[in-house]
């Protein structure tokens, strides 16, 4: 009897959960909408509840299981299995690795979504054996990952990569961090979203009105992609807007890091791949020392919207030694 | 006989020359003028000439002399001792290290200088045993240097650590490097001293205006920390809105990397450190995330303008397994 890992991929609205075999093989997928407003202070009983009917639906008996892994959103310590600090709740220092664990009685690893994310990437992705690798995930906002002198890089308490929140601009639009002119301001699906609604207040004729519909507050990327692919002026235009800020904070991030590899991955640039690829690339050079950019692979993710259940694989066969 | 070290700090104008004791305590310390217009093209010689004379000057045997250390502007491998890329000049992949060791007949070891500035201040100056360290040093420029995961990091190809060159305005004033909006086209002189011409050719009124005389292209430390004693208007507004933008970068840089400490040197804070250091602690809470700059220790280099000759010295004790 092999063994078996089960990884989830935990968001506000859903979650991503895969069985991988012994070979590190997804072998059953699922992805279930949970209710975005009891957020993170459930991640217990959602974690369980997905462990559980995984397990069922996949077929694996239970003795199978071996160990399971997870990406979430929030400030975590990896070590510890701690959630510090999660995105808008009042809610720290809970040890959910000593929850879980106690139910499932195999070992559980949990790390920040974005960090995870970009370990997939360099362990079975588009980052395989490179030495530096800074990965930007945009989704709603836009998180980062490490990987630094050939490791994960954390920071002094498990907080560091939160490169949605580097300056553009020092005077510009509000975060919902509470600086100004973040990145994440500029590039995530809620910026995105701001700079529709606002043209569309300003009168600009657009097909991404009826598209977004009553979801002129948060942007589908499906919506934008379709309005671009039928050649809508102001489309075009807010997804490039988006895009000249990525390469923005990217340029400033290869001058800090001189990586091999830059990895843009996320919802957005896993729909949008395509278009925003292009003119990343003409972007940056406007924002990256060119002696530095020279040698530096962009690239999209390998993995995709795998991203962080394939971290969440290399969490468990990282600490397992094999 | 004792074992003695010689540690230069290489810049543009002048080169720091140090000799060390076998105790790591400096005993002789010599500042010499260089000529500016032959700038690193005449870096061999300027190491030799230097050389030579501290151990003439400092009275030391020359049979004493076990290594040679230097920090210097530019792209530098300190592996293999390659001066890889030198800013303004069209030289490239020159490898000092042969030179210097087959002329002195002892190990020499050079790094990038505000790497080595960083390494000082982590081995010998204010941020002994931290894990994670970012060094930001103002001078006529905003040179950088990063202690990571107990380390000094210097990215895929030796370029690491641009941090002067974060874009902090995607619009912002042209910088040296041919970016806009870099840290360093605010913080460093020649911005401030853009700032000061530009507000003087307005019809400001204030004591740089005499103070500063020809030299109103680059500004004085001297100059600018005398008008704010005089209390200057215009010198301590320009001063505070180069402090704003030195706090928007290292704002950014604590949302990157979590760090235990952010240390600031270089000519501009060493000269006027005591009103920087109240402002850079105001200001920077614009910038960085509340959670992670709780309990980041923001602190004035400890070393000041020997820095880099510590620095080299710890390239000299770290390489030799001391």
């Amino acid at each position: 009897m092999g063994k078996k890992y089960i990884c989830l991929d935990i968001g506000g609205t859903k979650v991503l959960g895969a069985v991988f075999d012994e070979k590190n093989s997804i072998v059953y997928k699922v992805k279930k909408k949970t209710r975005a407003e009891k957020g993170l202070e459930q991640i217990e009983e959602k974690i369980i509840k997905v462990v559980d009917e995984l397990i069922g639906e996949s077929g694996m008996d239970r003795s199978e299981l071996a160990a399971i892994g997870a990406g979430a959103p929030g400030v975590i310590n990896s070590d510890s299995g701690e959630i510090i600090y999660a995105p808008n709740l009042p809610w720290r220092n809970y040890n959910i690795r000593n929850a879980i664990e106690t139910r499932f009685k195999v070992p559980f690893y949990i790390g920040n979504d974005a960090n995870v994310g970009v370990l997939g990437e360099w362990k079975y992705g588009a980052g395989i054996d490179r030495k530096n690798i800074v990965g930007l995930f945009v989704g709603t906002g836009v998180g980062g990952g490490l990987i630094l002198d050939g490791k994960l890089f954390t920071g002094s308490k498990h907080a560091a990569a939160e490169l949605g929140h580097m300056v553009l601009n020092t005077e510009g639009p509000y975060c919902n961090c509470g600086q100004r002119g973040c990145l994440e301001a500029y590039a995530g699906k809620i910026g995105i979203s701001r700079e529709i609604k606002t043209q569309i207040e300003r009168g600009r004729k657009t097909a991404l009105k009826e598209l977004m519909g009553d979801d002129i507050n948060l942007l589908k990327s499906k919506a934008l992609k379709k309005a671009i692919e039928e050649k809508d002026d102001l489309a075009i235009e807010v997804l490039d807007r988006a895009v000249y800020y990525l390469a923005a904070g990217a340029g400033s991030l290869i001058n800090v890091f001189n990586p091999d590899m830059v990895i843009l991955g996320g919802g957005v640039v896993e729909a949008m791949g395509d278009y925003i690829m292009p003119s990343f690339k003409k972007h940056i050079k406007r924002f990256a020392m060119p002696d530095i950019l020279t040698g530096t692979e962009l690239v999209k993710s390998a993995l995709g919207d795998d991203a962080i259940v394939y971290g969440a694989l290399a969490m468990i066969t990282n600490k397992s030694g094999e």
